[in-house]
């Protein structure tokens, strides 16, 4: 059945048999530092890293992160890296070797100009108790829920400067 | 128990209860013309909208899409984004208004020059079948799985220009 949204000129309302077994798995963000990263989305966003992947040649380490809530995690790390292409909402961070130690390093988070990529967005059960536990962590706020108009809705800042939008599971953000 | 992974530096292996019930619920990128980016996202990857808001006063429209396999999702529309706002893997597309009447419009995809967001990854059930999906659908690829030396993934743009990623749920890419 076709929801009132899907009205919206371009929907296809039918999903196509072609896209059976589809996940949207992750999203990739490069970053400078990984130990700054890695720090970041396994404290303050309770992730798991359940893959790295080195590649020598080329110089670069992926880093794959979810959060495991629910899921009974492969100890296997070949079983894990099969277990991991199957979920959805894993954040993949690109660390091209040596960025950590030019001063210089910065990556684009796509909110200052050219713009494209906007945010990812973590829902909490409590924004004010979110907020609370960014600032024990000591994580910047690109918006507390008072600045602005949207009080039901914050953004935080990544090590890298990308943006994390913060909105509680109520549906109104 | 800690994964084999998980001493990496920078790794937090215990998540913090603070975390309980976090959801790494979307990504959010900006699109020119939301009648080609929902049809390509609702047919090309099956996703369906699940919610949409518009916000008149500063001129854009949300549109939030998710893949749906396995859910119950309710018709309601209140009850379908509170029921969004809990769920993994959406994709949040912003239009700011009369960008799809502009020839000139168009937003960054991150990995031409200032680098910083790569891409979104789907991952499929059999990475030739996709392709000739994307065949089928006339969708441009940034790299086939014969380029270069990654046999077991793929590149797709989406009408913006967004790199799409697809592999296999091997454990593999």
């Amino acid at each position: 059945m076709a929801f009132n949204t899907e009205d919206a000129p371009g929907v296809h309302a039918e999903q196509p048999e072609q896209t059976g077994g589809f996940v949207f798995n992750h999203t990739m963000i490069r970053v400078v530092d990984p130990e700054k990263s890695l720090a970041f989305y396994t404290k303050v966003f309770g992730m798991r890293l359940l893959r790295q992947k080195e590649n020598p040649d080329a110089q670069f380490t992926l880093y794959f992160l979810a959060r495991t809530d629910g899921y009974d995690v492969p100890a296997d790390e070949a079983e894990r890296a099969k277990f991991m292409s199957r979920i959805p909402a894993v954040l993949e961070l690109t660390h091209n070797w040596g960025t950590e130690k030019d001063p210089n390093a910065s990556y684009h988070n796509g909110n200052d100009e050219p713009q494209g990529f906007g945010h990812i967005c973590f829902t909490v059960p409590d924004l004010a108790a979110a907020c609370q536990w960014m600032d024990d962590n000591a994580v910047t706020f690109q918006k507390r829920p008072e600045d602005g108009r949207m009080s039901n809705i914050a953004f935080v800042k990544d090590p890298d400067g990308y943006w994390i939008e913060l909105v509680e599971h109520s549906g109104n953000g």
